[in-house]
């Protein structure tokens, strides 16, 4: 526990306090750090206020008043304002506050605010994270890390309250890199998901029978075993929302077109949620992309 | 056990003693039963002639002796000669002969050989497997049948010398239909995987710290922890063949076609591991896809 001498006057901002984000500030509340909130509804904060946590009414307020500025919030724009804006935590913050960015952005932002931050003194680090809202909260994330390893070491004990798959991928963007990696695997597998249970469905078989046969050999994925079921069930309520993920593939898009990479499989399944979401179904959770084969027939 | 009375005086017929096939017929022979056995290539079949399984010259020959028959060979072509040919089993055979197709082959000629058969009097089901060689070897492959629920219950004890997770799926033609939702969720799930380690090499991670957070969440599946690892060491030797892959994707497609059913994740698969057998790799293991992106880049 390299980190416990930065960890023990950490006070620790939090923004960004959505579903995922209340679970996680919930636990640096839980092991005894002071935590200062903000997010864009206050209202999303309240349960945290009324477990002690205290209101900030800027994010520069919040570099004010922490050293250690946890952000996981909506598109890489919000985070773009949050950390490099004029009221932002950069230009507000002080000399040796650690910033740690676990939204899913893009890894050329992630390298902006590692190299502005560095400027003045501060370390920051990108960590996204997957797992989702049960992840957050039952303190089992994956987060994938990038920035400086000594700055990785310092906040590795406060991330191991968030997390049980705690990597540093490599400097600054790569965790965000590896995030992408994670979001390209699960975008054509969707496809490869939804295309089977489609065709169970039109050759006339019990899609459930076919997911016990199916589920547990080479074609076995977590889709297939978490998400297959519940279109079989006719439930498109979001896990993960398809808003969210086509934010997450165009992010891959851009940067594979950056390093002169063609992924055809990425594009494909980018190219079907748009769809899905042009009809309205940007809410939908990922497994709705099964209404795009619904559509078509 | 309700199939024990036809077992009881089963004699066995095996066709195609290739790499599972060859697993397969040891098992039954080590069950007991006698087994008379045909391949293309005698050789093939030396290992079980000299453990107690007798040699017939055509498939026609194994009809006339078995009355349990079991084939695992190579493309629907060989099925429909081996089957309907008129040295084949359906015109050589005996009334009351169970006929079991093991072979991947397409729906359609799975429900002619059922119907042909049952105008003999005969009892032929569908039995694609998945597993692979280690499956076969193990006795511990997942077989999907489709054909009459009677026959299937007469025949399940045998095929519990073969495999583990046993279903039914339907009537005959089903157990092809089920293999044909395995085959369509892995095609897009490999784009899936290999985007995802060619983008980690090309974004300068360690592909192998990069599978270490990815492969236990929702990006996870059998070939992300069991294919990917061989491309990262450079191993494209095959657990499964690309040329044998594109046969059951092509199957898949065309019974989709015949549904009016389009599977954009599919036709994309395919045509790219097309392209790679146009490229001499047909028989490499399918994480060759590998090798699409190394050579457009």
């Amino acid at each position: 526990m390299g980190g416990i001498h930065v960890l023990e006057n950490a006070v620790v901002g939090f923004i960004g306090t959505g579903v995922m984000g209340k679970s996680m500030a919930g636990h640096l509340l839980s092991a005894g750090y002071p935590v200062h909130v903000y997010t864009r509804t206050k209202a999303k904060a309240q349960d945290l206020l009324e477990r002690g946590a205290r209101w900030a009414e800027t994010p520069g307020e919040i570099a004010e008043k922490a050293n250690i500025i946890i952000t996981i919030v909506g598109f890489p724009s919000d985070v773009e304002e949050i950390y490099l804006g004029q009221d932002g935590l950069v230009a507000n913050g002080k000399e040796n506050t650690y910033l740690i960015d676990m939204t899913t952005s893009t890894p050329s932002l992630a390298q902006k605010i590692h190299a502005e931050a560095k400027k003045k003194g501060m370390h920051a680090l990108d960590a996204p994270v997957s797992g989702g809202d049960i992840g957050a909260r039952d303190a089992r994330l994956a987060i994938m890390v990038g920035g400086d390893e000594e700055d990785f070491k310092r906040i590795e004990p406060l991330l191991q309250l968030l997390g049980t798959n705690i990597i540093l991928q490599g400097p600054a963007g790569a965790g965000q890199h590896t995030k992408m990696c994670n979001q390209i695997a699960i975008a054509s597998n969707m496809m490869g998901v939804i295309e089977s249970v489609v065709y169970a469905e039109k050759a006339g078989l019990d899609p459930e029978n076919v997911l016990k046969t199916i589920a547990t050999g080479a074609a076995g994925s977590w889709s297939l075993s978490n998400l297959a079921p519940r279109v079989i069930q006719g439930n498109f309520e979001p896990g993960f929302m398809i808003k969210h993920f086509i934010k997450d593939m165009n992010i891959a898009l851009e940067e594979a077109a950056k390093m002169n990479l063609d992924l055809p499989g990425l594009a494909l399944a980018q190219s079907l949620y748009r769809k899905l979401e042009e009809d309205g179904l940007g809410d939908k959770g990922t497994q709705a992309l099964y209404k795009y084969f619904m559509k078509s027939l």
